[in-house]
């Protein structure tokens, strides 16, 4: 094989994680005369951004993620090595795997963020979050099996509490899941089931702040919230999640206290940064902000060690306008490419001017035909903005891999409003819908 | 909701399973004057011919499954109901889920059969088979483990362990199984790895017979041998597998006994009737076969329970020919669609003559333009048959729910060869690799 990632002469870029930011970098540095090792706990990148799509049976995992041996096969001078990286060692410029360690010149730390519960880690088993496959399949599979568990339920106090769902959290994602448990709700499933109506769902968004989308501009966040209750969704703002247990939701609005009971709960508030935040702090002294994030220089590098890099979620950049950068895919994608190029440069005895974000705008959607955009002085919303919106992602996808499935998906699922993957899989979806499993003396039967 | 699913008063049949035959059941009674309960542990049907495609990554559990409550929504007086059967009583006419019961006027038993490993359920571990989504993805799961364990492994013997694959059974399934290995190993994956040549994988298929393929005539066993060696699998004959432990195949060919260790090994060799068999043979005194199928009337009958009927995989119908019908989806379709007319005349007072099964052919796939086609005097082979059963399978898609996707999918492999399906997924995947996860002093940080 005639490749460079064998070269052992050559100056070592390690990078950690897989995501948007990690993988932008190693594709920037294909022509670099370096080698590159791409370390991920998966073999594969996910399009994190349509995984809503995933947790609600439109898409299925596979068209969403791309295997990043793939990806980065005709980048000669890269490998890929599946791994989890538990420390690092800045001295002797090694990070350090559970089996293994590795030497590098430079070191990009792209290990993005996690679900945040705000402390009350105990919530996670009743409302799960929205970041990995396994994730999304949790979610898919609760979805649909409470549909199952209300159509079996001949008590309408339990069989409204089955239909009830309450995401937790108003930006972006949360507006997405909303909108497409509207849809599911009121059209995919209305001629499915005999014993209930699915129209009697009662689909609940939920938000701290004074407004959805709180980033986007109020005139937005409010069409977002009109658009919303049209499709059927309860938007509540200036709400607080209190309590969360036995699967009664427990908020605060105000002085108000208020019970909901809700068997399916999904959890898009909070995220903090992935682990490696605190390993950097611990080995570099670097300053982390209240969600974990590593407050990095202007050029990316953290304070004291030019040679280590923190992009895309991990990272908090201060330097542009008056707060961080936000968590999105656009920054991640940026801060990847610039800090190849910073690399490519600095070979050459060179430098560049610290990074600058371009904000090509902000995007959500919301449901069929619905979405809103934001783009400096453009804002957007309807079905222009939706339209947008799909031509923005699909464009993306296309980019890693020819994800032409998903357009055809899409395409099939407009005109039809069908969901294909609508699968209620793992080994323990039935005990989970109350049926007993082979007990001793009455052995199941596989049906 | 004006439907007769709910009409206490109708004549109620009960089906159990939702695969091909059972299916096929409820939607030819879709204009009945019945009300159908279709029973399935599962909220989908699975077409389990190209669940093949999914262990191998080429397709997606949904691009396989049709929701049954989708598939099967516009039948009005059709339940469908998610649960485990675990006993009958004929004598009150029904069936007990595991926290319900169901009183049936008239019961289909459809509940297929599963993996056999001939007294030896201790391979299974080992040796996974492909019955189910779940079954699939942990074959994905290995296979793409293997390659990955493989890269990182720097003594060769091991290295060739992990390159090499044993697929157990030579029916349509192994055959499959190893064409697709083929294509993978030597196409898909070959600029993947900077470590590894993937070329030098082995793929071997293992038969116990004389020839891959046995019911089908010698000339195409013939070429399917041809076939399958010409794309670098190894193809051994006459040979028994006699034990499998420790990642080590044994193999007994004549007198001969080798053993091949092996990280890989998949099974295609043996199936058993579902649990359902022996719980008919307890309770109406049914007969079994040696793989423990139900063996029923000339109508599909339980003896002695003409109101009982067992079709598809589970039942054997020794009346056409002189051996039992092939576990076939053709088979369990004509079967269903059979006892749903039988069902209907009876109910006008009628009757029918005995079921008789017609033989479309019978169909297998090897690889890239390459297939096997037995169709009465007329046998195909290569691009034409491959045509020929890329047409069937799409066909038979389509009409449960628009596959198109699959169609999309199939032609993007065949021009890019890509697989898009290639996700490790499944907390467990990096232990698998024998990477540790988080001790408790270290702990692993999400990648």
């Amino acid at each position: 094989m005639v490749d460079d990632a064998n070269n052992q002469f050559l100056h070592h870029v390690v990078i950690v994680g897989g995501g948007f930011g990690g993988l932008y970098a190693a594709k920037a540095l294909k022509r670099a005369p370096v080698k590159v090792t791409l370390i991920d706990k998966r073999n594969f990148h996910l399009f994190q951004p349509l995984l809503y799509q995933v947790a609600t049976g439109t898409l299925s995992p596979a068209d969403i993620s791309s295997p990043l041996r793939a990806v980065l096969n005709q980048n000669k001078n890269t490998k890929v090595q599946m791994g989890a990286v538990i420390d690092i060692d800045p001295d002797l410029r090694k990070v350090i795997l559970s089996n293994e360690e590795l030497t590098y010149d430079t070191l990009i730390v792209a290990t993005g963020v996690s679900h945040h519960y705000f402390g009350n880690d105990q919530w996670a088993e009743t409302a799960p979050g929205l970041k990995t496959v396994e994730d999304a399949l949790e979610m898919r599979r609760r979805i649909f099996l409470a549909f199952e568990a209300a159509e079996k339920e001949p008590d309408p106090e339990k069989r409204r509490a089955w239909l009830t769902f309450v995401v937790v959290g108003g930006g972006p994602t949360g507006v997405e899941l909303a909108g497409a448990l509207s849809e599911l709700a009121y059209s995919t499933l209305k001629s499915d089931f005999r014993n209930i109506d699915t129209a009697e769902t009662q689909i609940l968004l939920l938000e701290g702040m004074d407004r959805l989308l709180p980033p986007y501009p109020p005139e937005l966040s409010a069409k977002a919230e009109t658009s919303l209750e049209r499709l059927g969704v309860t938007v509540r703002t200036r709400t607080l999640v209190t309590n969360i247990e036995n699967n009664v939701v427990t908020l605060r609005e105000g002085e108000q206290v208020e019970q909901i009971p809700a068997q399916t709960i999904l959890w898009a508030a909070g995220v903090k940064a992935s682990a490696m935040g605190k390993v950097l702090a611990k080995r570099t002294g670097a300053e982390l902000d209240r969600t974990g994030r590593v407050v990095v220089e202007p050029d990316l590098s953290v304070p004291g060690h030019p040679n280590i890099f923190v992009i895309g979620d991990l990272a908090n950049f201060p330097h542009q306008d008056d707060k961080p950068l936000p968590g999105v895919a656009p920054v991640a994608m940026q801060q990847g490419k610039y800090v190849a190029n910073l690399i490519k440069v600095r070979l050459a005895n060179k430098s560049l001017p610290a990074f600058r974000y371009f904000d090509y705008g902000s995007l959500a959607v919301i449901g069929r035909n619905s979405a809103v955009v934001n783009f400096r002085q453009l804002r957007l919303t309807g079905l222009l903005a939706w339209l947008i919106w799909v031509f923005v992602h699909i464009y993306y996808l296309i980019e890693f891999d020819n994800k032409l499935v998903v357009m055809i998906q899409w395409g099939w699922n407009y005109f039809t409003r069908k969901r294909g993957a609508r699968l209620i899989t793992g080994e323990d979806a039935l005990p989970r819908l109350g049926i007993e499993e082979a007990s001793d003396n009455r052995k199941a039967i596989e049906v």
